[in-house]
């Protein structure tokens, strides 16, 4: 499936050159001749973006876009505004009604197929960090992307100190942004993606590799920079260039002369894109990391547990080391949530959470493993080892009661622990499955015998 | 910070020029005149780059890149290979000693820095999707990775089709993998990421739209093919051009006249890494489901669950329509775990959450809000539907025992439900946590009534 434009555009000369044009390039292409007729088109096809001359007899172009925008069909489908020079004020409207991006005419056909190519490609990017409505909701960060609304961090590059400042100079007064004048190694020498510039405008002039445009490809190339805005400020107008520059990544570009006004505007929108962009790619950090955490506890979750416990297994195979399984259960807990509530419950759990992870070393691993049970895996531990870290375990929990906000008294737990040891000798001892069962035994003789205690598998013998 | 390259090369003189260059460019340099210098290095420096020249005096650059992928500090650098033109066995020896690509001598300069350009691209892109160790593993795949070696998909794209079916036949006589020849509209018309070829040779003698990488820059910017491996075939050497191409997302590119044999080695390397990456992207939108699904059952989580009520619960204001809360726990669940084993009690959980899916409407939710309780949320239903369901429900659980494998007798299980309603008329029904309190209540009514029954929140009078 080829991508879809539709060509809205009163002139039928125009549309039938463009549709050569974007046809020969393999898009599938429909035309429309006013707003009507587009939104008639768009009612009834899947179209990916519109190319809008707003030069039409039924509809200004504002007007339109917001009527795109408002078809559920639609309301995503990529907006390509092309228009006279028109005032300022003209074009923040059409960009603010939902445009993408926006042309002054006449249109280059290079320029345009560029331009389009700038478009789908940043659409393709920001598609695949998506996630579903749902997953994006159910991790928290829906709101975040709304929230942050600070002073963005632009700097302006460019190897001619008079051009740096007067291009900041002049950026500033219409901006409340804080910009900054860099050298050409210092763009290239940021610290982390976090500290880099939201958005880098370069100078195209300084150097001869690539047409100048070497710096682009560099700060395209760092890990650092890769997902900063880049806006490229060619020497003078050359269609071939402007293309390249944008195939390249250039997100945006001018030429010198520019109006300090207009490319404000630009740089509001290549902001908010690269602020939603880096929204997305936290939400799906965000994501990856509470796949293996248990969101009560914050501990790591059966999940995560499973092949880390195999992982060490396997480790200790190799280096011929012992090491400890331990199933630990709180005593009597549904006692607890059947008297004080489930919130209640909640926090005896995160509690005992807590005090597991405060005890343990920082290589061992604590993870939830169903309600009330907890799993406890310590690399590089021989019997005797774990079963005293199962004892001072054990204490520290049964010792002092767990506070509980709007209760009156605090609860006093205690945990019955299950223990086995994978050891050298006997190589059995590594399977996981059978380490598990074991001290799953272990936990019920504890609870068996009285709870509150520690018991080691049996065959286990101290 | 920049990038830092360490030049191994065994003149002087040659030292000197590389590193005029890539420090221009801004990289920071190190060199070393011997694989033993390097080595020392790469033990005390943070090298993400090594440019070799495998004219050493101490070590043979197959050896050389072998202990360097032994250091723990560079086994994961890139290495960039210069050779003469030996014999293509050479070049895979050294290919498969860890080197990350290699060029012939003598190396333009700026084909030099577009291809570092590429390598420090394509990994950082890589590197983003890493996740951590544990995390990959946990989610399962880290197996995945290694299991799959079909055929690979490889088409070739020309306009001519007498040279589209020379190279196709010359390339598939060293290779296994399944070889087309495509026109450029098939080539730009494919259905999805997944049924895309692996693998895209182009030739640029197509078109004069950009420099004849028109087809480049398109598949590049097309959401179903963007991931896809693009070696370009120009038609004669051009060092700008080659640049141009490599910056524009070429992964490789060769000149007509090619040694097939060659041309297959590189292939090879694109296909490992372009499956590596399909995988690491699977990973990626695998863990984020997880992120949001309960393991054992396969529903959704409680931190899926919870802002999707809140969202079901927000939509039902706006359309002034009631929705339905349950909450349902399995009576004596603790009992079938003492009895029968914490594998049977999964299995009873997992058979329920299947009978629960099975039997609601595609709209409605159903989620493991905790240990062997079940959260199901009803869009638009008021309280005789949702009481009507909820006893439905009840019943085809209790109605037919779970069969447990490798058990004599299968189990019998009964639910209470709980159930609350958010009606338009009691707007203050419509707070979530009320709600759910409401529900929870109801099911306690229900146990102490002596389980196996639907009860109604209090005050929703049916």
């Amino acid at each position: 499936m080829s991508q879809s434009i539709l060509i809205v555009n009163n002139v039928a000369t125009n549309r039938i050159v463009l549709n050569v044009k974007l046809s020969a390039a393999q898009y599938t292409v429909h035309q429309a001749h006013s707003g009507a007729a587009a939104l008639r088109v768009l009612r009834t096809n899947s179209i990916d973006m519109v190319l809008l001359d707003v030069d039409l007899p039924d509809m200004d172009g504002t007007r339109l876009c917001r009527n795109i925008r408002a078809l559920p069909r639609s309301k995503n489908c990529l907006i390509l505004a092309a228009m006279e020079n028109e005032p300022l004020d003209k074009k923040k409207e059409i960009m603010a009604a939902g445009a993408d991006d926006y042309l002054q005419k006449p249109v280059d056909d290079k320029i345009l197929l560029a331009r389009v190519r700038r478009l789908f490609r940043a659409r393709a990017a920001e598609t695949e960090l998506q996630l579903r409505d749902g997953t994006a909701q159910a991790l928290g960060f829906a709101e975040a992307a709304a929230s942050f609304q600070g002073a963005a961090h632009i700097s302006v590059v460019a190897g001619d100190r008079t051009a740096r400042d007067d291009w900041r100079a002049s950026l500033q007064e219409f901006s409340n942004h804080r910009l900054e004048g860099l050298s050409r190694c210092d763009a290239l020498s940021q610290e982390s993606p976090e500290l880099a510039p939201d958005i880098f405008v370069i100078s195209a002039r300084d150097t001869e590799e690539t047409f100048g445009l070497s710096l682009l490809t560099e700060l395209r190339s760092n890990p650092n920079t890769r997902h900063s805005g880049i806006v490229v400020v060619l020497p003078y107008e050359n269609h071939n260039l402007s293309a390249i520059a944008l195939d390249m990544g250039a997100d945006d570009l001018v030429y010198e002369g520019f109006d300090p006004a207009e490319l404000s505007l630009r740089l509001n929108v290549l902001i908010d894109r690269k602020r939603q962009n880096d929204t997305l790619r936290q939400q799906v950090r965000t994501g990856l990391q509470a796949a293996v955490t248990d969101q009560l506890t914050g501990l790591f979750n059966r999940r995560y547990a499973m092949p880390h416990l195999k992982r060490i297994a396997d480790r200790a195979k190799r280096t011929d080391q012992s090491f400890a399984v331990m199933i630990l259960d709180l005593d009597h807990f549904k006692q607890v949530n059947d008297q004080y509530g489930h919130a209640t419950g909640d926090k005896v759990l995160a509690e005992v959470a807590k005090r597991l992870r405060d005890n343990l070393r920082p290589f061992d691993m604590v993870a939830r493993f169903g309600g009330e049970e907890f799993l406890i895996v310590m690399p590089d531990t021989p019997l005797h080892q774990a079963k005293q870290a199962a004892e001072r375990i054990r204490k520290l929990i049964a010792k002092d009661p767990i506070e509980v906000p709007f209760q009156d008294s605090s609860i006093h737990v205690s945990t019955s622990i299950g223990v086995a040891v994978g050891s050298p000798p006997h190589r059995s001892t590594f399977d996981v499955q059978q380490l598990l069962n074991d001290a799953d035994s272990a936990l019920y003789d504890a609870k068996a015998e009285g709870r509150n205690q520690v018991t080691l598998a049996r065959g286990a013998a101290a």
